[in-house]
């Protein structure tokens, strides 16, 4: 198609990392694209933190569930939703300001188009990523060890490095298209039950070939879903200064 | 840098559009790139929705606060967080299934690392995009139009189309990247209020170039955020399933 669909249809997640650190000049540049992306009326609302302390990063391997990527991968950052640049200019003209739900979500929607463009830009010189969602495993240890303020709102890591491996997974196969673009109208349940049928045998072939154990996509999720996961989550927002209830 | 960075930084969100449809193989190519983006465990939170029909989309500028954007672009879209699948799942195996704050916040990154890949993809074709937060005003009404089960959140629209003017604009600049990207801690109020200092003058000043009224950044984010916006939202994503508090 073209140089730049190209490299999204080839991304997969990176697990395994050289241990060359990434150069800082190549970080100020996917990061400057990534600030190019659309941005809800200019606000902004985002930043990024570089852990660049071997200690910190050791910290983080345990605070991320025991992700040995996090110290070994050649660069990790914090993404974070960030509020605190409007309180700062409300505070000067005295303006009330508190975060609701509207607020925070545009942080977070924010925070994932800048992330987005920045993770692409790494992969376009060659790098390998991999989002760390585990970051939010433990929160309140993130915010200590970053100094995090009121009004800024950790939601994912993310590894940067140069690919380990030379041998190429195969990406993972994604659900149907018709499965997730619709036109005018949601569709029906049986509809989108006969789609994940589909899914589902192409999902265990994959991970068949992958030498893993075979399983259906759907029973995934049914497992994954089971038990309410990190149930401190709005608690810990809400300390930051984002009531979302 | 290359030529992704550069399609990056070459964006602008496009305001005004040629009246030409966008062919349904480009919707298609952009869709799949979208869904070749990171997803949290291959969970694949969102979908997006196109909507077709003259009369919807006429009604859509009505609900996004008289946007004539949402008529006139070549395709309207509705991006949502979608957990509808899982749902699905998991009454398959009669798991029990109730989406907090984390699931909710999983599937609104998802659909937003997808629907950067998508706007990129579309940009990358030579078309112009611009993502409506002002879908958020109306979300009821959006929601009774396309039909959405319990399990789906819409969170924005996308206007892509073909660009109706020739002279371009330059982009709207961004925070100085001191701003956004910070080693190991979180910097200090008064360095980030000297940040925002310098900024405040570039943005009056491409304010001023662009023929608007000039005025600082800060001075705009005191005014958004002075009375609480879209104070209906949380009550909505929990009617659809999504407790958030």
């Amino acid at each position: 198609m073209n140089e730049t669909i190209n490299l999204m249809k080839r991304h997969r997640s990176v697990r395994s990392y050289r241990p060359e650190l990434v150069p800082r000049a190549h970080v100020r540049a996917a990061i400057e694209a990534g600030q190019a992306a659309s941005t809800s009326s200019a606000v902004q609302a985002y930043c990024i933190i570089h852990v660049t302390s071997d200690d910190e990063r050791q910290r983080l391997v345990e605070l991320t569930g025991g992700q040995a990527k996090v110290a070994a991968c050649g660069a990790f950052f914090v993404i974070c939703g960030d509020t605190r640049r409007h309180r700062l200019a409300a505070d000067r003209t005295e303006a009330a300001y508190d975060v609701r739900l509207e607020a925070f979500l545009v942080a977070t929607i924010d925070a994932s188009l800048f992330a987005q463009n920045v993770a692409l830009a790494f992969e376009s010189m060659g790098y390998g990523i991999c989002y760390i969602g585990g970051l939010r495993n433990s929160l309140s240890e993130v915010d200590a060890m970053l100094g995090l303020p009121e009004g800024v709102y950790p939601l994912y890591g993310l590894c940067v490095g140069v690919p380990a491996t030379s041998t190429e997974m195969p990406p993972r196969p994604r659900l149907p298209i018709e499965a997730v673009l619709f036109e005018d109208r949601y569709p029906a349940d049986d509809a989108m039950r006969s789609l994940m049928d589909a899914y589902d045998e192409m999902y265990s072939a994959y991970l068949r070939k992958r030498g893993a154990e075979p399983g259906a996509w759907s029973s995934a999720m049914s497992r994954m879903h089971r038990e309410p996961r990190r149930g401190d989550l709005a608690a810990y927002y809400a300390s930051k200064g984002a009531v979302l209830g």
